[in-house]
């Protein structure tokens, strides 16, 4: 069986790593020149509307997925016509857009922060009215990892923001929390369904820095329960990830990532089945594997530039993920895994 | 850094594998036109003595392993002054011909099976005076999997044999066993040394069948001295594998593989660093790993052909390996790992 992913970063890489030792084979499709894929299969460079290069792609894959959500959803919807596109581009969707996605949230009854869709500074001013300061204005499309966010504390900061009016955007209300989470969950074609421990996650910046896993999380059962929702609701299949925030009040969703996900990386290290080799199971007709952790996990990113693995590996409980891309500030560029405890 | 491996079956594939998510690039050269490894880096394909493609080959590598210990000692000791051979040449020479392997237990005071080198009819008729049937009669070199292996349980059983005189040979007397196990060790270039648990080992028809891995098994201790005391001998950098018969008296070394280990491959599942990562670590120049295991593993070969993987994988503690090799009978094909307990 060959699978397709759409993208040629780290998570594809992982993606593929965990397919192969199942003798699965693997392409690649990417607008970007450069990869980190390059050693795991074919790679085409294209862009996502160039149909002679994605229908060729296409023709030798049996099943694509994606490593982003952001790639546009017609792509996905036609390509599901020529093979088969797990999960499905209409899941995805539900994630592209911010407003879309917080209005799923109270569709199924899961708790999430006080939001608005923006058009105008007079929605602002009204939202302000109701809830007060401190906001965030987001972009609804295309953010990750922080981009396209704006901290809103005073007017003042309202006047220093000049896209309002010029793309869709939604306002959320900044609210206490004690800490960031997030919930793995797998579902496969057979609908049954499966939960990696909870993560807490610390950001610098809007990116990922650090992952804990936490084994018997008391918030697991709720955030299990929501999760399931999403996943029968998009009729889910593959890995899906939901960020939230643990407050004083409760649970509160804060965003779908409808994919193998960075806190889930001590996955492979932690558990018999990792986030990536249960996606590979899920997309390819297989029942899933065991997602029970081993014990407890570090994972930290190592942004900009990679460490010196004769230091990482210098302590028989780390392992050292160099994704093989070329440095950038703030990129990610490979991680480390800590085991605290097994 | 890049990795050259000679020889591109299954064991190269694993070796990769565990290697590629540290950053490191892979290449392989192997005598034989088929193999499993082309998706993970480049493949030569030539012969031993082929030194116009083994000193290209040597060129673009940083150091150079091994997956079978039957590459001729001359290739290896002549590679290792154009580039750095793990484990060293002089360490393999040592177990590519059983009577100096046997040899070499004797002068590190490990009980082993009654042996003899075997030059004549006469040289065989004296042994069997001595220690009387049966006894089990083996090519000095290039024996594996059982090959080249004849048992002698009567004078009607010589008559049949027509290769004494005509190639080195060595006799052993067949012992009553009650269990195959193995150890599998790595050292470090800093002589750092980590062992994995014992494996219990049953065979058929002289192939590996099934490995279970003991936590806590008496025997361990000693395997650990038999194993500590070969690896420093030999100055050893790298895994390797001793082959024991656990019997009433004792332990009885059976033979050394010098390499990574198809009784090792459920620590893949089953510990924080695998034997294949282990032995990267170990001839990158890194420290080793952690080898303790979660818990309680079963890895049963896939001899001939592969199994259904949707039936397989319908199971959440077990896992598929297929190495996409040509059916052929009795071929490693593949394994599963089932976890029996964490």
């Amino acid at each position: 069986m060959k699978i397709g992913i759409l993208g040629a970063g780290q998570l594809s890489r992982m993606l593929a790593l965990s397919g192969i030792p199942m003798g699965l084979e693997f392409e690649f499709y990417s607008p970007e020149t450069e990869n980190c894929v390059s050693s795991l299969g074919k790679v085409t460079v294209g862009a996502y509307d160039d149909w002679a290069q994605l229908n060729a792609f296409a023709s030798r894959c049996d099943v694509v997925t994606f490593e982003n959500e952001n790639i546009p959803f017609e792509t996905l919807r036609d390509l599901d016509e020529k093979t088969v596109v797990y999960p499905k581009a209409k899941a995805i969707q539900q994630s592209q857009d911010r407003l879309v996605e917080k209005t799923l949230f109270k569709l199924l009854d899961i708790p999430t922060v006080p939001f608005r869709a923006i058009e105008s500074r007079d929605d602002l001013m009204a939202f302000i009215e109701e809830v007060g300061y401190p906001l965030i204005l987001k972009t609804r499309r295309n953010g990750y990892d922080g981009k396209g966010q704006y901290k809103i504390e005073s007017i003042n900061d309202i006047d220093n923001i000049n896209i309002i009016g010029k793309t869709p955007l939604i306002v959320e209300k900044m609210i206490n929390y004690n800490r960031e989470i997030s919930i793995i969950g797998v579902r496969s074609q057979s609908r049954d369904t499966a939960f990696y421990d909870i993560c807490e996650n610390q950001h610098v910046n809007g990116v990922l820095h650090k992952t804990l896993n936490k084994q018997r999380d008391p918030r697991m059962p709720l955030a299990k329960n929501y999760l399931t929702k999403l996943m029968n609701e998009l009729n889910y299949f593959g890995v899906i990830t939901l960020e939230l925030f643990d407050t004083n009040d409760g649970l509160l969703a804060n965003e779908i990532a409808p994919r193998v996900h960075n806190s889930g990386h001590w996955t492979i290290e932690g558990t018999v089945c990792s986030q990536f080799a249960n996606h590979i199971r899920a997309i390819a007709g297989y029942q899933l594997g065991a997602t029970d952790s081993h014990g407890t996990y570090e994972m930290i990113n190592m942004l900009g530039k990679v460490a010196d693995p004769l230091e990482v590996l210098s302590k028989p409980h780390q392992t050292f993920h160099d994704y093989q891309k070329t440095p950038k500030p703030g990129r990610k560029m490979g991680h480390i895994v800590t085991v605290l405890k097994i």
